[in-house]
Order: C-alpha cells, then sequence, then structure tokens
C-alpha cells in the first residue's frame, strides 16, 4: 500500500510508492567526460572567461579554483535596485550577481573524482564569495548550487558550481523558514536538529556520518535517492561554517557523491544549499543543509503543477542501498 | 536588463531575463505519432485496460471517451484512511484514486485533433468524475491534468488525462488559496479578478478570448510561453462550471493548444487545472483555472532547488507569437 508522507518543515506531503523502484529501473544516461578539447574551463583557456573574480593557487603559478562571472548572467550587480508596480503587479530592476565557480584546472567531469582538497576549496569558494558579495546589502539571499549533468540542466561538462545572488528570497526557502518558525513556537525547538537527533538514534535512514555532519534520506523525500546534508550543529548560515565544519562537509559531500555515482552508474544530478538570508542575523528557527537531487526520473505535470511528488523509491531503501555502497 | 517580477497571488520571484529567446531557440522533440499498433487505449483493445468507470457514447455502440483506473496507480480507494505518527513525523495511508481518461477512440496523439465537441467531453468527465468521487468525503482535492509527449512525462501516446484525488491538499495550490485569502483581506477584491481587469484592458499579454473566457501570458509567468486559461466569472471551484463555460472553456483550450503546435511545432506540454478543494464551499478569495506549461527547456537546479525561476521569453512576446498564430 502506497503511504503519504508529511515533511516535517514545509508541510508538504509525497506519495511513497510501494512498487519500489531499484536503482536498476532507472533511465541511464551515466554522465562522462566528452569533449576535452576547446573547453573554455580548462587551464590555458582562461581568456574565454569574463576576467577572474577570485583564484586559489596554493602558492603555485597553476590555479585550483577560479571564480568568474557567469557569461551569460542571469542578473547583473551594475545599476540601480527599482522598485516600481504595473498595475496590480510588482517588479524590480533585475540586480544581482551571477557567478560560475570552476572546481579544477585539468578537465575533471565529476567533483568526486577531485581530492578532498579540491572540494574544501569549492565550500571556501562559496564562503568567501558570499562574505564579499553580502556586503551589498541590496543582496537579500545566495543560490550556491551545481548542475551535473545534461540531465541537470549543465551546459559545459567540466566541473564546476554557481552563485546567484538575489534580492529577493526564494519561495522554497522561505517556505522553509517559515515552517521552521511555525515549528519552533510550537516546540522551542529546531525542527531539523529535531529530524537530526531522531535519524541519528533510528539510523534506517541515515547514509554515513561524520563527526560534525549527518547524511540522510529524508522522510518525506520527493524524489528517489533524494539526499540531505545537514550540520550536527545548529546555524542558520552556511558562511559562518568553521573550518573544520568546511572540512567535514567537504569529505561528507565528495563520499555521498561517490556512492550516488557507484549505486546510480553517474547520474545526473543537483546540490543546493539551503542557507538563511545573509542579511539576517542568526535563526533560531533555520538551520542550514545542503539537498542532492539526483535526476534520475522525469518529473511529470502532475507533481509540477501541484507542487506534489510521487516517490517510487522508499527513503529507507535508497539509504539501504547507498550505506551498502563503499565510499 | 533582465526584471524581477512577482507573482501577484503566490508572492513567488521570477527572472525575466532579457535575451529574448524566441520559438526557434527552444530544443525542438515533435509529439507526433508513433507506434499505431498495440495500443491499450485504442478502441478493440478494452480488454487491456482496468474495468470501465465511466464512458460517453452519445447513443451509438462505440464509445467516444472512456475513464478507467490508472494500472499503476499512485493510491487506491480501498482501506483505512489512517493517520499516525513516526516520531517527529506523520503520515497517512495512501487512500486516493487514480484514473486515466481516454479522450478518443481513434489513435490520436493530440488533444487539438480532436473535434470540438470532444474536448468538451473531456471538460464534462473530469466534471463528472470529481462530483462522483467527492462524495467520499476523506478526499480533500482532485488534481485534474494532462502529460503531453515524453518530456512532460506521458508514457502512452494516445491521447489522455488523469485524475489523482487525494487526501490532502498539494502545496502549490494551498499557496495559491492562502496568497488569494491575503489579498481579498487586504483589498476585499479576488486577485484573479483584479488580474482578469488588468489584463483585458491592457491586452499586451491577452492571447484568445471568449464571453466566458480569457486566455493570457502570466506578468510572472516561470516558464516560457505559459499559458492560463482564466473563467472570467468568479468562481472557486471547477466541478460547478456549467454548460456555456465547459464548452467556452473546451474552445479555448484546444484552440489555444492548437495554436502553441503551430508556434512551437507540437511540443510536450502539461496542463493541470487549479481549483479548491472538493470538500470546502465556494471561497471568495479563490477563483478557478487551467494552466498550459510547454516543456521547451530543461529545469535546472537552481529551479528546482529554490522555486525561483529564469524565464527567458518575456510573457508579452509570448503573447504576441500566440495572437499572431492562426487558430
Amino acid at each position: 500500500m502506497p503511504e503519504l508522507r508529511k515533511d516535517p518543515v514545509t508541510g508538504r506531503w509525497v506519495i511513497i510508492a510501494s512498487d519500489r523502484a531499484r536503482p536498476s529501473d532507472f533511465l541511464r544516461a551515466p554522465v562522462v567526460a566528452k569533449a576535452k578539447t576547446g573547453c573554455p574551463f580548462c587551464a590555458g583557456h582562461e581568456d574565454q572567461t569574463p576576467p577572474e573574480i577570485l583564484s586559489y593557487r596554493d602558492g603555485a603559478d597553476q590555479w585550483n579554483l577560479r571564480v568568474v562571472p557567469n557569461k551569460f548572467p542571469a542578473l547583473r550587480v551594475e545599476g540601480v535596485l527599482d522598485r516600481s508596480g504595473e498595475g496590480l503587479y510588482d517588479k524590480m530592476s533585475g540586480i544581482g550577481a551571477h557567478e560560475v565557480i570552476i572546481e579544477c584546472p585539468e578537465h575533471k567531469v565529476s567533483l568526486a573524482q577531485l581530492p578532498e582538497k579540491r572540494v574544501e576549496d569549492l565550500f571556501w569558494a562559496f564562503r568567501d564569495r558570499i562574505q564579499d558579495l553580502k556586503r551589498d546589502t541590496r543582496l537579500r539571499y545566495m543560490l550556491l548550487f551545481k548542475n551535473h549533468g545534461e540531465a541537470a540542466g549543465a551546459s559545459l561538462e567540466h566541473s564546476h558550481s554557481q552563485l546567484i545572488a538575489l534580492p529577493v528570497v526564494p519561495v522554497q526557502v522561505q517556505e522553509e523558514i517559515d515552517g521552521g518558525r511555525r515549528y519552533f513556537e510550537f516546540k522551542e525547538r529546531c525542527v531539523y536538529c529535531d529530524m537530526l537527533r531522531q535519524e541519528t538514534s533510528s539510523s534506517i535512514r541515515a547514509i554515513l556520518e561524520t563527526e560534525e555532519i549527518l547524511v540522510l534520506a529524508p522522510y518525506a523525500a520527493r524524489f528517489p535517492f533524494e539526499t540531505w546534508v545537514v550540520p550536527r550543529a545548529h546555524n542558520s548560515h552556511f558562511e559562518t561554517a568553521h573550518a573544520s565544519l568546511i572540512q567535514n562537509l567537504a569529505w561528507a559531500v565528495r563520499a555521498t557523491i561517490r556512492k550516488l555515482e557507484r549505486v546510480l552508474e553517474f547520474p545526473s544530478y543537483n546540490f543546493l544549499i539551503h542557507t538563511a538570508p545573509v542579511q539576517e542575523g542568526p535563526l533560531e528557527h533555520y538551520h542550514w543543509h545542503l539537498e542532492i537531487i539526483p535526476r534520475l526520473t522525469k518529473v511529470a505535470g502532475f507533481e509540477w503543477g501541484a507542487g506534489f511528488y510521487i516517490n517510487p523509491t522508499p527513503p529507507e531503501e535508497a539509504a539501504q542501498f547507498l550505506r551498502d555502497a563503499g565510499l
């Protein structure tokens, strides 16, 4: 019998189907390197990107990581944040920033192929860029994300991530913050902290853990093999993460992606950091985390239009597959 | 310069990019008939579906439309609606219904190829099935939708739609209802009625109209060529639509899909009726409508994870293309 499960933060209901799709049931389009020549993100082609914003070099001549503006930015920092109406409607000018983090000088396709230190660099770069951009107080939210593979929307295969700085807070994040607030008002506890306690003690949905991180399959997972990487200590803002947490995070994300690549044969995936709006102070009721969503199924009209999902893989089974896979 | 626009109902912000993608910029995968043999929805293959729930026959032997249970239902009506907890979490048994509306006996692929009368039948079938299913008061919401083409999640090409009856209200609909209520509390007017007034008087986003229907490109469209079909008269519940409105609706939806097929060369699309929860009385602050979303672009990590969209086609331009296309 299928089961309806409620996300404890947002209140979103999900159908967890009982037909129990196994990893081999999903369409496979393994993400592997195709075009090694002419890649604008490879070392030696630095002139093919807009001018560098940041790079990490380890003292050597060769960079390890570069941050550049997106060549086709969705938003720009130049200009005035002009709010206006159009009858009933509201608009504002498209002020913001859109940056690309090139994660390695060689033509590697997967973040999981990089040494741990390079993955740490990625999270340091996210942190550094937020710290810099948030000084522009028009920018209220920073989206940190990765599109990996064509099915996940990546247009270049060279391993990279993106940052979009926005003058507004995205609805899905706002819903989590509002849901966290409702829970806090009722319980005087953070809902994510409660989730961590329950998932640590039961461990049926736990995938891996470090001293500072728990990786889990969420109870009301919307997608097969949806995976959350959650810091154990309460903190609403990613950009305040200290060095040992960044180290734990990098290890956990890399290990989780290796497991996903093993079990699902190099799937396309997206990951996204959900964090509090940058101009707000610390929030007792919100807890930053990273969500990884493998792109294994087509999302149909039903899901799209309603924000209501059918997940053919119970998260307990996904967690078991991922736990059993080696690092 | 890109522009940020706010959906007046949900408060969701969208980036309307200024690079102005034209219809020819989108990936094309025209939806055309492939497999005519062995289709379980064709006349003569009635034994390949579960037993019929409803059919329309016009007095003739041959059916024009059939409603059957989904062979792989996401939810079932049998059983008890059992709500329970699991520590922090909430779940309920997967009570509901999942039905398929087969729109024609011949192997037609597009709803727009059917005679007007057949399209009316589809909306009558939606109405009849809601009226029947809502007597089961455990069922709170009815999702009426169509997945057209592989990219939109259709697994069979024979023209069909679906109904899913749920014991919960999907979040996206709930957000619209909540947003409509906030607007009503402030203005004492329905936000959709206000939108209709503005779009009728300005007509830059209007696509076509009948006496009872306005078809428009929404101001804060999330997707290129997103199109809404909105009844002019205020009404929260689709299932109360009278005969002339059903006739207007069928004509308008068919004409809109013909236009989309002309401009976008037979795209995959989803449509979905957004209507009020069936067990509620009439709502002053909600207004049912139908949303059509052509599937022209891959949705990337950014959109998924944040509920924040970048739309490369300004709705005013999409409306112009669709207005200019013949019926």
